[in-house]
């Protein structure tokens, strides 16, 4: 080990900056770089470069906190508990509404382009319908792309891997912004109404963080809207827990399934948990389902337009009896091996198309657009010319639905056909994406549509599914993924027809679980979504089994697709468990000078030279005689308290300890942690030149009990105590005596394999 | 502080042991002394004064860990996560077999018990009948009572608060042991069909993280089944998981609810969590779903005896429209603050009965019996005698189900009535607990139950349900507070019967709901487990809604049950927060001297004598000169360990390092944990007197990388640090220079707020 030390190179001088940074530095590594040409570790989608800031979930404890806190009354701990459950109340009131008003919207537009098809279609003006089709698709969908490429580049995609990273401690630039949060909702109404195969569930899950973030920022005091109450929550662990609501009321308002929101949050989206936020983000999702009732049965009425006949998924298959023998079962392991094969599959592929797509968007807004059109002309040629192929078949006797239909939803679409035949793959085709779906899950209806039309759309959804994906349009991955899955169980359900039970609807449902588990890996929330999607409980079982193969087939080739994007996307994400090579590297193996440290009393040229020259946001204190016998530890300093310490002016002309002066000036709240961008700057600092050598007594903002682990510590468990704590600084202390009492400070990037194994090369050959 | 500093006792000796001793420790504590007087910390039920034993989910990553690791094959790994879902299907196959002969066997022998009854009341010798009755009763209680008072004390009372302790990183002397499986088992079977108001669910807890438990112990040596690819399993942190997945089952087999038995390890029983556990937790509870559904299907034909009529509870509310209104909402509030207030009054009252019980129960097995058989004559009465008070009903004219009913389960008993007509207090009382929930809950059945007799009911119930938990039977809590809360359901709707459209049905499972939710103070686990239970989504957001006011309620008053229980048995239980006024004590503080070190080379003579003279479990290595240039920590060495080195007998004449002597003779497997009282004991060494004085090098067992803290760091981070990577020991180093390398050593209890409020009493002035 010892001989693994010398490897580091002295050039690389700002190890534990953790701001701004990130990519400058990794690209300044040479293995990374001759990693970039391999695997394009760009940063993807609209977001070239994206600055990323670590997030802090420690609590600060310097004097002023416990000042603070010593003084902290009983009915302001009742405002901050109150207050939470208030948040909550909102976030799932604002989420739900989202929710109502997206699919109100979506049903509308979409209805409208669709009716103004068929109706069209009905006179046989062929061309001029699809004239009317592809150009009503073309121009929703050169306005959501409008609105990304200008507006807000960041709201792009699903958002489910940026929020992810968000709550592992990572925030991306402007990804939980108010612009973002526009273009999100507006961007997914004109994406999906547009007939993308996209969906608004990943959209909604950061449209749902995005209005938590909002609400956790604080106020504006830019509008004069804030309130003094809010600043308990300027802190990034209570924006964390909001923002876990958040995503949990995203996934309720997108499937009405408030257990399945919680479900996801946890599995899925969380990287820490706890059991009291288990309890508030059910009430946000239960606050989504009241609201979402709310409006169907005010919907329900025919006041929401064409709202009320299809929208707000939950698919009815009921009518099926769920009885199962052994073929059944055998049927269902074969389509988990398939959606995870399929998954994995499809993984790669997304993973291929992204990597293209973030060079072609990297050339700007108009390149952005045009790919964006590209692709819509491309899904209304498919949409249209497609069901073409079907041959016309005769209406069933006994059907209680209409048949040929010429309205928005439901099944049996004509088409071209003549009266008392339907065209099958128009059904697919020519819907909104929920109506797809709901055709092929219906029951009771097994020959409602043909082999080779199923085969059809399959394809065409699958190659749609994967190259629509990351352009830049608000585009969720579960429609998409559900559409294909769908398809291909009502396929092998009807493969399965001679010798099972098991109706076709309820094999297209077994079919979106398998590729949904083949897809994003996920277990119990897919699970219980899909549980409360159908309202059935007797499928559990069979549920379970086929989510618990498609991931097992799915994991031996790839990772889920939420995980590979925050990757693709260079998010430095910690993981749960250490490397296993990291059992034999110490934390000093890692950490490199030069360091810099502050001394308790210091002088103010030396901070502002430190925090002009360097990126760091955390600086450990030394107190060093008079102050103390010997240099000792004094703790850690922040960057943006140093600031606000700073603008404050409390200096002194000699080398003493300022006394409480800062604890009467200042209070907590000062240096309560703004809103993205709104914390002061150093060019807001007017520290003039005479001011420089003169000193400032750091100890009353200085965190005197910063997390430490000694050198000698292995750097798995050291990764590990830095990810359970959720910390952005750890203090690396030396384990012998006579030396400084720092070594270095590791930052979430000190963990990133990439640096590790660049630090160490040979390691990865020995892997 | 410093003056806080100044309070500790330098007779508190034995400070950072940590087994066996702890009770000892609590007691010789003044304040303690004195808290007992009127707080009676007694450990409770059977297990008079338990040796607790904490657990070390830390890996000791000392050099033949590393060794062991480096070694490691692919092959071996493969084997290792296959064994996990191996042992996984096991503990699901065992835990559902187990449910399943459960109620059989319940079914069976109540079944029968009651046909007996019931031939004899149509026969008119009601007196003949009490006597069967009672009598039954009787024997079945006194068997019960004389396997656990005789066998296995543990066995005694829910056991959920003990696994829930055991998750957390307290073991509870056998509260795992294969005699308590035993007793669990049959206890609770002759437990349930003696009639008491108890429930199997959670026995069965118990019971699944038993056999997980068991799993996990790596064979038996004595019996020779011990398999090679076991010793993977032994240690803490695979046997928490393991017992964590035991538990999940337990709910999924009690309930027939898998997700809602993950749910319900995930919110109640565990102290720690990662995505990869939810996954085989899931897995898991598939599997038990599926044992239970393919015994249910063979039970159908009638091949299990009494089973298949009544058991294996699954409610059918499904007749019930679900539509409700504004009134109907303000009766689901009303009923959430019942359940609320009554559920703490329960909490009250169970803790204070249990406290009562324990002094009786202390004085030996045959009072411990008596007990029991008092109990049992008290509830025959009440079972036997009230429905006296009941008038005969007539029979509902459009009634499907037979009426008079004198089968074993079903409305409408006929009891003392003449033909056509039905006693309804008969009804709840003279049926098995399940059978009396499934009437309470029946749909479309309104005016079957008097108000008069619901009150009778409720109030018979909910009295025997607090006087019969911590008797010396295995006794769950589920189904005694699901009994009390449909009732008091039932009554209110009944109530609100003149403005409201819910059927009395879904009022009485919203009764269960809120009095659930008012005792046990879970949300998201008992939503789903109830809504597994009755199949019906659409009642989500009203079970949600009482759920939610429910626990609001209960949490002013106090703690829930389980919590409660924890503290009255005296286990030293980690809450996820710290207590605030640690924010003000450092580490520092609460450690205290004097402390016992090893050199890195140490005689025989002074390890044994530390062996023999404390109960420490850690004891902190200091290398000092020559072996390096000033005294430095080189880690921790576990008692375990250094007793497995000792047998081992590597001496040495002279102080030298011993090489690689240890790493030849040993393999990480000697040192893995042993199953519980398993271990080499101090008796079992043979260290002769001559080689007192030689040396033993105790480099290669030292865990190097041990978690360390600065004496300065606040007790309240200390805290979050132990409990979030489940610690068994943290070394407190110096801040300073100059001075021994290591402080103290901090344990659980150093961090339980009897503790430190014990040395710093003012504190509790303050708060």
């Amino acid at each position: 080990m010892d001989q693994e030390n010398q490897v580091l190179n002295d050039d690389y001088d700002d190890i534990e900056s953790d701001t701004g940074k990130v990519f400058e530095r990794i690209y300044s590594q040479p293995f990374l770089i001759k990693r970039r040409n391999t695997t394009s570790q760009i940063a993807i989608v609209g977001a070239n470069v994206c600055p990323v800031e670590s997030l802090d979930y420690e609590i600060a404890e310097n004097d002023l906190f416990k000042q603070d806190w010593r003084s902290r009354k009983k009915i302001q701990i009742f405002q901050y508990v109150l207050l939470k459950w208030v948040f909550a109340l909102i976030i799932g009131l604002g989420t739900g509404l989202v929710g109502i008003f997206n699919n109100i919207a979506v049903e509308n537009i979409a209805g409208f382009k669709l009716l103004l098809t068929t109706e069209l279609m009905l006179k046989h003006k062929y061309y001029k319908a699809f004239a009317a089709y592809a150009g009503c698709n073309l121009g929703l969908a050169a306005a959501a792309a409008a609105l990304c490429a200008f507006i807000a580049p960041a709201a792009a995609g699903s958002g489910i891997p940026e929020v992810k990273a968000y709550l592992n401690g990572v925030d991306a630039h402007s990804i939980l912004a108010p612009s973002t949060l526009f273009v999100k909702i507006f961007g997914s109404v004109l994406g999906v109404s547009a007939g993308f195969v996209v969906g608004k569930e990943g959209p909604m899950v950061h449209t749902g963080a995005c209005i938590a973030s909002l609400i956790g920022q604080g106020g504006s005091r830019k509008y004069h809207l804030t309130w003094r109450w809010l600043r308990y929550f300027k802190n990034d662990r209570d924006r964390r827990d909001l923002i876990t609501c958040g995503a949990a009321a995203g996934v309720a308002a997108a499937f009405r399934a408030p257990v399945g929101g919680v479900l996801f949050a946890l599995e899925e989206a969380a990287s820490w948990w706890r059991s009291a936020l288990l309890w508030r983000t059910f009430f946000t999702t239960a606050v989504v389902a009241i609201v979402l009732r709310a409006f169907i049965q005010l919907c329900s009425t025919g006041t929401c337009g064409l709202f009320g006949k299809g929208g707000l998924i939950m698919y009815d298959v009921s009518a099926a009896k769920v009885t199962y023998s052994a073929p059944d079962i055998l049927a269902v392991i074969l389509l988990g091996i398939i959606g995870g094969i399929f998954g994995s599959l499809y993984n790669y592929l997304v993973d291929k198309v992204l990597r293209t797509y973030s060079i072609i968007n990297e050339r700007g807004a108009t390149i952005k657009i045009l790919l964006v059109i590209t692709i819509s002309l491309l899904t209304s040629i498919c949409s249209y010319g497609l069901p073409w192929l079907a041959t016309c078949i005769p209406c069933p006797a006994d059907v209680s639905a209409s048949c040929p239909n010429t309205d928005v939803s439901g099944n049996y679409k004509s088409f071209q056909c003549p009266s008392g035949r339907y065209n099958d793959l128009a059904s697919l085709f020519l819907n909104t994406n929920d109506d797809a779906i709901r055709n092929l899950l219906s029951t009771s209806t097994v020959n409602e549509f043909h082999i080779s039309s199923l085969l059809i759309f399959f394809v065409a959804v699958y190659c749609l599914g994967i190259i629509t994906y990351g352009i830049a349009i608000p585009s969720g991955l579960f429609i998409p993924v559900i559409l294909a899955g769908a398809c291909y169980g009502r396929l092998v359900g009807r493969l399965f027809e001679p010798i099972s039970k098991l109706d076709v609807g309820l094999f297209a449902l077994l079919g979106a679980a398998s590729f949904l588990g083949g897809t994003m890996r996920m277990t119990v929330s897919l699970c219980v979504i899909l549980l409360e999607l159908t309202n059935d409980l007797l499928l559990l079982p069979l549920v379970m089994l086929v989510l618990l193969i498609s991931k097992t087939v799915g994991d031996i080739f790839n990772k889920g697709v939420y995980d590979q994007i925050v990757k693709l996307k260079g998010l430095p994400y910690m993981e749960a468990h250490a490397e296993p090579y990291m059992k034999h590297i110490v934390a000093r193996d890692v950490v490199s000078g030069p360091l810099i440290t502050f001394s308790g009393v210091e002088k103010v040229g030396n901070i502002l030279h430190a925090l002009r020259t360097t990126g760091h946001n955390g600086f450990p204190v030394i107190d060093e005689p008079p102050f103390s016998d010997a240099p000792e530890l004094c703790g850690l300093v922040l960057r943006s308290h140093l600031l606000v310490l700073l603008k404050g002016k409390i200096f002194s002309r000699d080398r003493v300890l300022a006394g409480d002066k800062v604890l009467h000036r200042f209070s907590e709240f000062d240096f309560a942690k703004a809103g993205s961008g709104k914390g002061i700057k150093l060019e807001d600092l007017d520290v003039q030149e005479e001011d420089m050598d003169i000193y400032v007594d750091l100890h009353h903002i200085t965190n005197a009990s910063p997390y430490t682990v000694v050198e000698t510590m292995s750097l798995a468990k050291a990764a590990v105590l830095f990810r359970q704590l959720g910390l952005r600084h750890m203090c690396v202390v030396p384990k012998s005596q006579g030396r400084p009492p720092i070594v270095g400070i590791l930052t979430r990037h000190d963990f990133m394999p990439e640096h590790v194994l660049g630090l160490y090369p040979h390691i990865r050959l020995r892997k």
